[in-house]
């Protein structure tokens, strides 16, 4: 009964996933959805990547319980910014994602950025109509996540190893982290940031302009 | 009627919670939940505390989605380890606790610590029947969490703010911290602490051991 209301609701989530898409694509934006735990750096690689591709051109849907703080951050940044509150949800929905895109003009953007609540394990669960998913994981929060969380990383299309400025204050074993993903998604491209140095962000940048090469290509 | 099949989730699960209560309450056992995010020091948080109690008389029911990991860190250091798998499960409910609890000797503890699944946002909604909740934040998550996830601070009896030893090599402001608490919560204590460094470590076990000794009383 519990499991037959949880399809039902990822179903009709999953039919309104598809119209954003359509919507997207229409518009040639592409659209990268962000997900990790609270705290890896988001908001904080969001504020470096914009400046560097071109700011005119992104926008930002940003989730989080309460609070406008991101959105904040990032209004100066991006073109267009909407926060979505999720109030007690721990993801966002398609639903909230199509009432974002009613708020942007995405025919004047090429990216589209969503950044999700932090939560390593719901999000996974909700396709927004997203083109790609990117999965941070912050050196801080340890080698051992990518095991215990695998439904987060299984399905990711590019994996960013963040905050890796922390490397040689913390005990780390970067090897832990490759072995474990060697065995849940061998697909996804790595690559190590930190956006306080700047190290690793050309190659960041660098995948997110093949994304939307493929795209424009595509259509 | 996806907020009434929640409601009837909540109602079923408070029930059980209660059921556990009892069980713990006649064993004379003190029940923790420690609730954060993924990777903010739960697990070595635990190593820690344990042997500064009595390790003896200390069990753990650790929560993760896969892997046996944080049970096998645990293993040689408290008497009795129960570790529960939710699969896909983004928080633990208070049936699998009632079914860790079947595998305790609760008759020879006097603290049991229940590890949630790392996440902010869904543990905060479920009781498992503990008698307090500790709530973990760590200092690389930054310092604009507490109003982000308020159902998670709002609850809680006390606060511990790990891997304070990291406040030298990052940008974070305390006061923000407390700032936000001031308006969610000012009635748990603010802990700081280092796993690493032992920083605070002293005051979270005479919490502890205070809220034992309540229970004790009480009864």
């Amino acid at each position: 009964m519990k499991i037959n209301v949880v399809e039902s609701v990822l179903k009709a989530n999953d039919a309104v996933a598809r119209e954003n898409r359509r919507r997207l694509d229409a518009a040639g934006v592409v659209a990268v959805n962000l997900m990790s735990a609270p705290g890896s750096g988001k908001t904080l690689l969001l504020e470096k990547t914009i400046p560097a591709l071109a700011a005119a051109r992104c926008a930002v849907l940003v989730g989080d319980l309460q609070t406008t703080r991101d959105a904040e951050r990032l209004a100066g940044i991006a073109a267009q910014v909407t926060q979505i509150n999720t109030g007690t949800g721990c993801h966002l929905t398609a639903t909230q994602v199509g009432e974002g895109l009613d708020s942007l003009d995405l025919r004047s953007i090429d990216f589209l950025f969503i950044e999700n609540v932090g939560n390593m394990v719901c999000p996974a669960a909700f396709d927004l109509g997203e083109h790609r998913r990117a999965v941070l994981l912050s050196v801080p929060e340890g080698d051992d996540k990518v095991a215990k969380y695998p439904t987060l990383f299984q399905p990711a299309d590019v994996i960013l190893l963040t905050k890796v400025d922390l490397l040689g204050v913390l005990d780390y074993q970067r090897s832990k982290v490759y072995q474990d993903l060697s065995r849940i998604n061998t697909r996804a491209p790595r690559i190590e940031v930190s956006s306080t140095t700047g190290q690793g962000l050309d190659r960041w940048f660098a995948w997110l302009k093949d994304q939307r090469r493929a795209q424009v290509s595509d259509s």
